[in-house]
C-alpha cells in the first residue's frame, strides 16, 4: 500500500508518522517544538532527525512523499511559510529543504486543513462530499473539503470563517474588525465571559468554582452549569448561541454536508453537540424534503494533523499521474 | 460550434435563446410570465412554443441539450422545483416535460447561478479560478463558481450569503433570523433607511427629491448624496459599510478570486464598487505579498441567466462524455 510521512508542525509539540493511503499510521513520533529555544534551521534538523529515524524501524515501507501540515499562511510556490505566528519558520524554505534532504517530493499545507482532511477521509465526516471542520481553541480555524480534497481560495489562504462577524460593531478581534466570530466563541471569549460574569454573581457555585481551582479554564462554566449553577448555564446558553449564529453563517452560506467541531470546546462532547445542532438547524434556511447539514465533534484528536498531512501528500503524487 | 438552448424563467418575463459553447446568443426571445393568471402547465407550454420558434430561425443549430434556470430550489434527482416564490411551478416536472417535448436533455440550475456562470466565462468574473456573485436586489441572490462550474451544495441548495447574519439579534429577515445581511443591503433595506431618515431631516435634499419624485426608490439617497445633501451621504456611507461588512465575510470565509456584485444597486457604478472595495479591502485578512480578491460590477445584464443557463447544460452534458 502507499505511503507517505505525515508532519504536523504545532507551536507546542511536532507530530510525524507514516501514513498509509488508508489513513492507517504505521509508525509515529513526537518531539517537543521548542520553539522560543530555536532557530528554523534547529527545528527543521529535528524534524529531519525524527523522520530518519522510521527508516530503521519500519524499512519495508518506501514513503513517496512527504505532507507537512503548518500553521500559519503557506506560499504554495515557493514552498515557504509566509506567516507563522509563534514558530521562527517564516520564509524557511521547507519543502526545498525537506525533498533535498530525502529525495522525494514535499507538499505544505495548512495544519487546519490537513486535520479537516483526516476527519474527512477516516474521522468523522468520513464520506462527507463536502465539510467545514471549525477548530475552538485559542483562535477559531476553519478548513473546507470539497470532493475529498482541501479547498485551498485562489490564493492559497484557505478559508477563515473565525473572522466572519456575527455582531458588527461589537467587540475588537485581532484581526482588526469588530464582531468576529473567533471573538466571541474561541476559548478566551469563554474565560472572558466567566470572568465578566463572577464579578455579577460572586456567591455562585461558578465563582466559588474558579476561587477553588485558583483560574478560569474554558471548561470551568461547562463544569459549573452541570453542577446546577443557573448563572453558568445562563453563560453557556449564550456562548452556544453565539456558535450557532457564527455555524448557522457558515450553513447557509455553503450547505455543507457536515461541519465538524473540533479543539478543546468541543470536547464537551454530546450535549455541547446536540445543542448547537438544534439551534443551527432552527436559524438554516433547509427546505422541508432536502436533508439538513449534520452537525458532528471531531474524532481523530491530535493524530488527525499528522495523518492528513501524508494523505494531502498522497492525493498531490496521484493528482500528477 | 456546440448549442444548447438556455431558458431563464423569472417573475416578470422569461427569456430563451440558442448559446453556443462560447457563450455567444444565436437567437433569443423574451415572453411575460404572467405568473399570477397563468398555471404551471400553461407557462410550460408557453415556453414551449417559445423554443419552437428557434427551429424555423435557426435550422441550422441542432441544439444538443436545454438548460432552464429557475428560481427558488430545485430538486436535482426529481427534475423538478421544490419551492418557486411566486411562480406556480413549484413541483411542476420541467425535466420531464422539456426532454419528453423536445427529445434532448434537460438540466434545471438556479437562475442566480446560471448567471454567475455566465459572468465567469464571459462576463465581469472571466477566467476567475473562483468567484462569489452576490445579487442585489429584492433579496440577495448569492452563487459560487468554482473551476468554472456551479457550486451546489451537498443538497442543491447552493449557497445563501444573503442569509449570513451581520448583526446578531438585529432587524427580522423573511427567513426568521434576526439581522441578516439581506435584510441590511437589499434594495428593501435602502428603500427604508432613506424612509427613516427623511423623517430625521424634512429640509434635506433628500427630503426634497422623495416629494418631487412622489416615491422612494432605490437610487433616491445615492442620487441626493451625488447632489450633495449630507444626510444622503451619511445613508449611503452606513449602507456600504454594512454591504462591505457582509461582502467581507464571504471574503474571509472563502478567499474568492472574485466578488462579482450584481442587481440593480450595484448599477450605481464605479463608485459604489471601489469604495466597497476598499472598505473589504480594510476588513479582510488579505497577508502582504497574496492578491487580494477583486470586487468587480456584473456585465451581463438580464442576459447573463439565459447564458448561463445554457452554458451550464453543455458543462453537463460534457461531464457525460
Amino acid at each position: 500500500m502507499r505511503c507517505a510521512v505525515g508532519i504536523d508542525i504545532g507551536g507546542t509539540s511536532i507530530q510525524a508518522g507514516i501514513v498509509n493511503e488508508a489513513g492507517r499510521l504505521i509508525a509515529q513520533s513526537s518531539i517537543r517544538t521548542l520553539a522560543r529555544e530555536r532557530s528554523g534551521d534547529e527545528i527543521a534538523a529535528a524534524i529531519l532527525e525524527q523522520i530518519r529515524a522510521f527508516g530503521a524501524a519500519v524499512p519495508s515501507h518506501s514513503c513517496e512523499a512527504i505532507g507537512i501540515g503548518c500553521p500559519g499562511i503557506i506560499d504554495p510556490e515557493k514552498g515557504t511559510l509566509i506567516f507563522a505566528g509563534n514558530i521562527p519558520l517564516s520564509g524557511f524554505p521547507l519543502r526545498d529543504y525537506f525533498s533535498g534532504q530525502r529525495g522525494i517530493p514535499v507538499h505544505l499545507c495548512n495544519d487546519a486543513d490537513a486535520a479537516a482532511l483526516a476527519e474527512v477521509r477516516i474521522g468523522a465526516g468520513k464520506g462527507a462530499r463536502s465539510a467545514v471542520m471549525l477548530t475552538l481553541g485559542t483562535g477559531i480555524g476553519s478548513s473546507l473539503i470539497l470532493g475529498g480534497r482541501i479547498y485551498t481560495g485562489f490564493n492559497g489562504q484557505g478559508c477563515e470563517f473565525g473572522h466572519t462577524v456575527i455582531h458588527a460593531g461589537g467587540e475588537l478581534c485581532s484581526c482588526g474588525r469588530r464582531g468576529c466570530m473567533e471573538v466571541y466563541c474561541a476559548a478566551p471569549a469563554l474565560r472572558r465571559r466567566t470572568r465578566e460574569m463572577i464579578e455579577h454573581c460572586p456567591d455562585s457555585i461558578l465563582a466559588k468554582m474558579v476561587r477553588k481551582e485558583g483560574k478560569i479554564g474554558g471548561r470551568t462554566a461547562f463544569d459549573a452549569a452541570d453542577a446546577g449553577c443557573p448563572y453558568a448555564r445562563r453563560l453557556i446558553a449564550a456562548y452556544i448561541e453565539d456558535c450557532a449564529e457564527g455555524i448557522a453563517n457558515v450553513i447557509n452560506g455553503l450547505f455543507p454536508e457536515m461541519v465538524i467541531l473540533g479543539g478543546g470546546v468541543s470536547r464537551q462532547g454530546e450535549s455541547f453537540r446536540a445543542e448547537t445542532e438544534r439551534l443551527c438547524h432552527e436559524k438554516c434556511l433547509h427546505p422541508q424534503g432536502l436533508a439538513k447539514t449534520r452537525v458532528v465533534l471531531a474524532a481523530l484528536g491530535t493524530k488527525a494533523g499528522m495523518i492528513g498531512a501524508g494523505l494531502h501528500a498522497l492525493d498531490r503524487e496521484s493528482a500528477k499521474l
